[in-house]
């Protein structure tokens, strides 16, 4: 078996085979082993449930590849609403003709990030498409967590509340930028890729509660802001100067023309919380080796008006506009 | 708004706009419409998790689209684990130039079935890919589903039991397979494309329980049986003269060359009961509009040999050997 081929779709033998020889070898536990048509386990409480469909390209790149960004991806989006990852669903689309090495390799990624994340897959399923009719391989992932801190939304936001990174603004998108312009060979750009529950629990376990959290993805950290203020009808200020960002990020962003608060992140945190709580956030946040470049980057200023102002460090003003046009396409 | 463009997919402006109004106009309810990154809801009991890609060409057919086949596809997966439906994830890949009247179409389907089904849309995803790397639209849905009769299992089948199918074999393949061929235009031939949960539900409610329930998609019937015969260990005996297939499917499948029970059913349930219940479910089945055509098909007749095999109307015997090859891509 050296390439997926379309009877590894059709649901007969061949697909048995697969599953049994490529996915179970790397992702089996006791509940996916039984194959059924849904798999059943106990549930008590608040339930968060996410869906993400990753069709990134490429598809392996500084810092991770589709099966790791899939997985690390899914935990994110529970970890925001103050959910701990549990469960997860894997839907794969394959292009006839894929290589069932690098299936194993991404398989193997996922492996890895999810016994991290300490969260099983108990349930699967695989589609084989014609050659041409997909590109590679697109991963969907559901998730479903258990809400351990409730209330977090988008929608929460109150005058007074400060604005916190938990780290360097764009890494993702700009890795994918540099590797899709041929020009990541000699940077040391790469990916943020990561998942985030170990540093929110910690930021909950303190004792903080934000108001909101979110992982700016596609149309990153602006597109992030003007949905809160928009969501919770208010005017956001970011200071320019306080927002971390890779000087290898500028500087493709300036070649290219970028801003840097476009791009995605994939392993990074935006933080709304009370202003009493900035600080102590602040230092927990450092403390974490994945939040070592958080920053605060700005505040909540009026209930007036829904919209991002972005305060240059010569102290004049401009709207930061929500991300428009194409940007990057496939970024995750 | 007329065709979707690489725009629509970068979390910027023009997603924002799509999701208003086109996904959200069809889809909308309380807690999708608050657009977090993962859906918050109580849940107790026994969880059902399943989820499926569905990448059906044509995606229309007659019966039916991707849009019902989605939901109903769901439904079906929970409803043979004894689960109802309850929350419903739904990720769209969708490649640059797709209508986006067809996308409201489909939107459409989904939005009755969801309706019909009493299960709840509660969060979503959108991609869209440059022209060429998908074809057209995939959908993958992943559900939730609460546990009403536990223990139903395809590990479960004994010695002496029954099986039964709900309605005729084969025809959602025989369905997708004429579109393809160009030969639907002169025939009844149509997708048994449905929900189950209601047919379930009464075989419950009717206090009998099944050992197990599939519904029969990708492989038809003979995959089912054959990873019974497998997961249980044990041998199953089917009648051929007993086998429900209509004369549409029969006559396709004699003229191409295919099997009716390697073709996937989307509306039609495959039961393993005890022999004592066999009756009582025919009899529940066939006053059920769902299942009409039901059908005693076979029994378990050992526990020595896990294989299935069909006894032809001569008496003779011969092995129904799970289905192999490329038989039809892109079915579901």
């Amino acid at each position: 078996m050296k390439v997926i081929t379309l009877s590894h779709g059709s649901g007969g033998e061949e697909t048995q085979k697969l599953i049994e020889s490529v996915f179970l070898k790397h992702l089996s536990n006791e509940i996916l082993a039984k194959m059924e048509d849904a798999s059943v386990v106990n549930f008590e409480g608040q339930l968060a449930f996410t869906t993400d469909s990753f069709v990134v390209s490429p598809y392996r790149f500084k810092g991770g590849d589709i099966g790791k960004l899939a997985v690390a991806g899914t935990v994110n989006d529970l970890a925001v609403m103050g959910a701990r990852p549990k469960y997860m669903s894997c839907s794969f689309i394959l292009e006839e003709g894929f290589p069932v090495e690098e299936l194993e390799l991404i398989l193997g990624s996922m492996a890895s990030e999810l016994q991290r994340a300490g969260m099983k897959l108990i349930t699967a399923d695989t589609k084989v498409v014609p050659r041409g009719s997909a590109d590679g391989i697109f991963i969907n992932a559901s998730g479903i967590g258990e809400v351990i801190c409730p209330g977090i939304s988008a929608h929460n936001l109150k005058e007074g509340d400060v604005i916190l990174v938990s780290g360097s603004v764009g890494d993702h998108g700009a890795c994918i930028l540099a590797e899709r312009e041929g020009m990541n060979f000699d940077t040391e750009l790469q990916s943020d890729c990561a998942q985030l529950w170990d540093l929110v629990e910690e930021v909950l376990r303190e004792g903080v509660k934000p108001s909101a959290m979110r992982d700016p993805t596609r149309g990153g950290l602006a597109a992030v802001l003007n949905e809160w203020a928009k969501q919770s009808g208010v005017e956001i200020e970011v200071e320019e100067e306080n927002l971390p960002v890779k000087s290898e990020v500028q500087g493709l962003c300036e070649l290219l023309g970028f801003e840097p608060t476009h791009l995605a992140n994939e392993g990074m945190i935006v933080f709304a919380v009370k202003e009493g709580d900035a600080e102590r956030l602040l230092e927990i946040l450092r403390s974490h080796p994945k939040g070592r470049s958080a920053q605060i980057i700005g505040r909540v200023v009026s209930r007036e008006r829904s919209r991002v102002v972005l305060k240059t460090p010569y102290g004049t003003k401009r709207l930061m506009e929500p991300p428009s046009g194409e940007l990057l396409p496939r970024i995750c």
